[in-house]
């Protein structure tokens, strides 16, 4: 009975690939029992070349199975759903989620004809799920995109509260402030550990509540009555488009809508009632050319300077119906994402360029909670234990040292990296052991057929391109029939080179005519003769060292 | 005679390329004289796949070769001096400039085997220089480099004041502060127009001096008494060098530095005098170790993230003699430049995930003009033009906003673009046409054998490889006598795509045996065929758009 006795822990296992790419999912496993909460997916670094999307490698869960009873989500960012449709083919459980993050889940799985397959559960807030040896209450929270949750999870061992991403809002634009009395009655009960959102700890102060933009917006609309205006923000924050429309109905402008994503969000916020547009105000896209342009706004996606959406096609006039006019307002009601300042910037100077005014300053406020509001979760629910969660490492250590001023131990701080296994008793807590972790690329239909080595190869043409050797010789006499001829691409300018080509030709005749004098007949001594011989010369000349791929033919 | 008249302005001609990467470089012509402000080269954008460099097209200057008297330099930065090499090659004419800039540029023309070809004249501040029709006045400023100048240039139409990049210090580390005196001296005698940095032009009040990052300097020091300290900064901010070094001293450590630029600076800044190093201070980087870690300071490059410098592979440890060990202090002397946010990042949370501690807040200033300090220079000089300079577009227009504020006319603001002609007499000033302009890909040894259909290429290989088909067909006959054999790279992993690539090369024979079949003997013909049913059908398996690569061979 040993055997038993050692695993009656709770463990706590991240399984979201690295950190730094922030996938959200993370395991709760107690002897026969693994809930899941969230199934996220990232977007790729600038080094993964041609790469789409980035999913778990969810190796763990597949050789546990039986054990795996269900997914929780907390809240509908792609980050929290996005690899729901690629998983749950795989380990096909139940979802439980609120009501907004669950039509956004049917709609990912209806995009991947999946929705009849996937039993979803709709949970409301205060309401509790059992499911194995845990129990999961929904608490309600804010955060830049409506009905997000936080989690109880009653275990064996004892309490965990997640917060999943959050900010503490008194005065939301659409329903309930974050249930800070529910924090503090679950907390006087006693909590074993707490995992809290660490985005912005290194941020002081307090999150301004998402009425604060809506502020912003009325004294933008309010001194600039003469121009068409344009708003860019995030599809999912319908509260922030919300507020647009509010704004533009209240000074009399009518509202069109562009980007696939924004009208999607749109569309069923509206169909459940998380948003609410006065009639009259929402125009097609077509017909917005019929009314003056200081009647009218157009909200639209690409706040982040995405290259494909809808802002940056209009500030670099490639978008088929709308282009930027000198006296055009445009208002980004967004921050950059880390990462996206350089291509955010250059859509601001392109508008600029084309006489528009840009407004990008005070008027976006974030989705989670700074250092003040950190230190108010923990006074509530005052763990015994301190895991932060959702950041880049550097977040996570900026969280821990809120803990420690707050008076925790460093013992009982744990920043986990992913594959990490955390095993909690009533009493203890220890990191103990490492599962296997990793990022699936996902490459236009492709799941994880594209690997390090393909990627490296990706960055290899991308950095210098690639000469092909083809060659035919003549099967049994080794004869060379045809070639060696020479084809590159992403190289040179052929045509300027045509010297360095020539003598290329030259190098690559005789390092061929060598092989033949000597009576090599093995083609991986051949191609090995090539390219050693081709990447010395190109180096030597160049600097540059392209990918070179001998291909022999035998007739 | 009504040429000459027409031709009786001055033409000022920013020829820098693009400015949103901000190689600097501009023409003053009147006449038969033209005169070059800096030479400047730019660092890749993340689209420019596999190059090193970016210089300006000189064709301007080049179709005016007789015409061009001198370069004048601001100051040593690479986006002033960087396209010196490759520019002077074909404009052999003399280059102006103080004397580290002079040092830099003579180091530079000695990695380029070109020193003893070129004429380079060391300028005191307050000297003025007479070339062809102009006369320049170097006027002392405050940059984060030492030397920086302001110019006057005096020309027929009036005199133009181009500040450079520059800031106001009240307390500079070395030498005076900016000579005020002068600006206003020279204002009191009329200036035409003025030139002036934008890059700090959307940042409210006064630019700290640099002096104030040596108190936090000390303060870092006297808080961490048990830490090795890694202080990671600018090599060409010999100031900052110097505080740090100071601070050290002060605090009873050795210094050590790494990074080849660094080495450079802090030598050739020391055999001028704008370095001092207080004795036995300074170890090899060999030696350090034979000190406590308490005791010493490491000075390094790569404060921006670079992957290659010093500090990315310290931290990720593949540096060959120093890795990061827990307890470790690591100072970021320094603010990411646009655009690196995301890889100094990176390099924070390995650094934290080591075990070091990290500081980057509050341990940088600026080295350029704020708000206030522009309204000071505006002040000083009162133009009756006003030209932003130095910055990318959106600071060029904040800029001008600031000179609205100070009440000039809007007319009188004049927002360039690279390539475009103002042309300004004593009474009046328009753009009027515009000048060739560009950017010269520098790719190893390579200048401009890289464009953009090589650029082209290397995108669609680095987004989605390459497939090659090879083929060797009899001649006379047409009958296909080898292959068609398939290879790919960057595509996917082949081995598991077995299936994938069996269908492919059905499809493959398929298109070829139609080709044979209907006696089609174009190669052009073959080939387009074979890249229409391979590309379709890949594009329906698996929605990528790998380059297709037919190659025929004939015996």
């Amino acid at each position: 009975m040993s055997h038993k006795k050692k695993e009656s822990c709770l463990k706590i296992i991240p399984l979201g690939g690295l950190e730094q790419i922030g996938m959200n999912m993370t395991a709760f496993e107690y002897e026969d029992s693994i809930i899941v909460v969230d199934c996220g997916l990232a977007f790729p670094e600038s080094d993964m070349y041609g790469i789409d999307l980035v999913v778990p490698d969810i190796t763990y869960l597949l050789n546990n199975i039986d054990k795996v009873k269900a997914f929780f989500i907390t809240h509908g960012h792609e980050d929290h759903i996005g690899a729901i449709p690629y998983v749950i083919r795989e380990i096909n459980v139940p979802i439980y989620s609120t009501k907004l993050t669950d039509a956004l889940i049917e709609n990912k799985l209806i995009e991947h004809d999946l929705d009849k397959k996937v039993r979803r559960k709709v949970v409301s807030f205060g309401q509790s799920i059992n499911c194995g040896c845990f129990r999961v209450e929904f608490i309600k929270t804010n955060h830049s995109i409506q009905d997000a949750a936080a989690f109880a999870i009653y275990t064996p061992v004892g309490t965990i509260v997640h917060t999943g991403d959050f900010k503490v809002d008194y005065t939301p634009v659409y329903g309930d402030p974050i249930d800070l009395q529910r924090f503090g009655e679950i907390g006087k009960k006693g909590v074993l550990a707490v995992m809290c959102d660490s985005t912005n700890a290194e941020n002081p102060g307090f999150t301004q509540s998402e009425k604060s933009v809506g502020k912003v917006l009325d004294s933008i609309f309010t001194e600039h009555t003469k121009s068409r205006i344009i708003v860019a923000t995030f599809a999912s924050n319908v509260d922030r488009v919300q507020q647009i429309i509010n704004t533009a109905y209240n000074h009399g402008r009518k509202v069109a809508v562009e980007g696939r994503s924004m009208v999607t969000f749109i569309r069923i916020a509206s169909e459940l009632g998380y948003l609410t547009v006065p009639e009259h105000t929402l125009v097609e896209l077509d017909q917005i050319k019929n009314f003056p342009d200081e009647k009218t706004v157009l909200i639209t996606t690409g706040s982040q300077g995405e290259s494909m959406a809808a802002l940056s096609r209009i500030a670099f006039n490639t978008h088929k119906k709308i282009s930027i006019k000198p006296g055009d307002l445009v208002v980004f009601s967004s921050h950059p994402i880390p990462g996206n300042e350089k291509s955010v910037t250059r859509i601001i100077n392109e508008l600029y360029s084309k006489g528009a005014e840009v407004i990008f300053q005070d008027t976006h406020v974030s989705g989670h909670a700074c250092r003040e509001d950190i230190k108010l979760i923990y006074s509530l629910v005052r763990p015994k234990y301190c895991i932060p969660v959702h950041g880049e490492y550097k977040h996570l250590v900026a969280h821990s040292q809120i803990c420690r001023e707050l008076g925790w131990d460093k013992d009982d701080i744990f920043i986990m990296k992913s594959g990490d296994v955390l095993e909690l008793t009533p009493n203890s807590a220890r990191i103990n052991g490492h599962v296997q972790v990793g990022n699936i690329f996902i490459d236009g239909l492709g799941i994880g057929d594209v690997g390090n080595i393909v990627l490296r190869d990706r960055q290899h043409l991308a950095e210098d391109g690639i000469i092909i050797v083809v060659l035919t010789m003549e099967k049994g006499t080794g004869q060379v029939l045809a070639g060696p001829d020479m084809v590159s691409r992403g190289f040179v300018y052929v045509r300027e080179s045509e010297s360095l080509m020539d003598e290329a030709t030259a190098i690559l005749n005789k390092a061929v005519d060598e092989c033949v004098d000597k009576n090599i007949r093995d083609w991986g001594k051949i191609k090995t003769a090539i390219r050693e011989a081709l990447s010395e010369f190109v180096w030597k000349k160049t600097k540059r060292r392209p990918l070179i791929l001998p291909i022999i033919m035998e007739v």
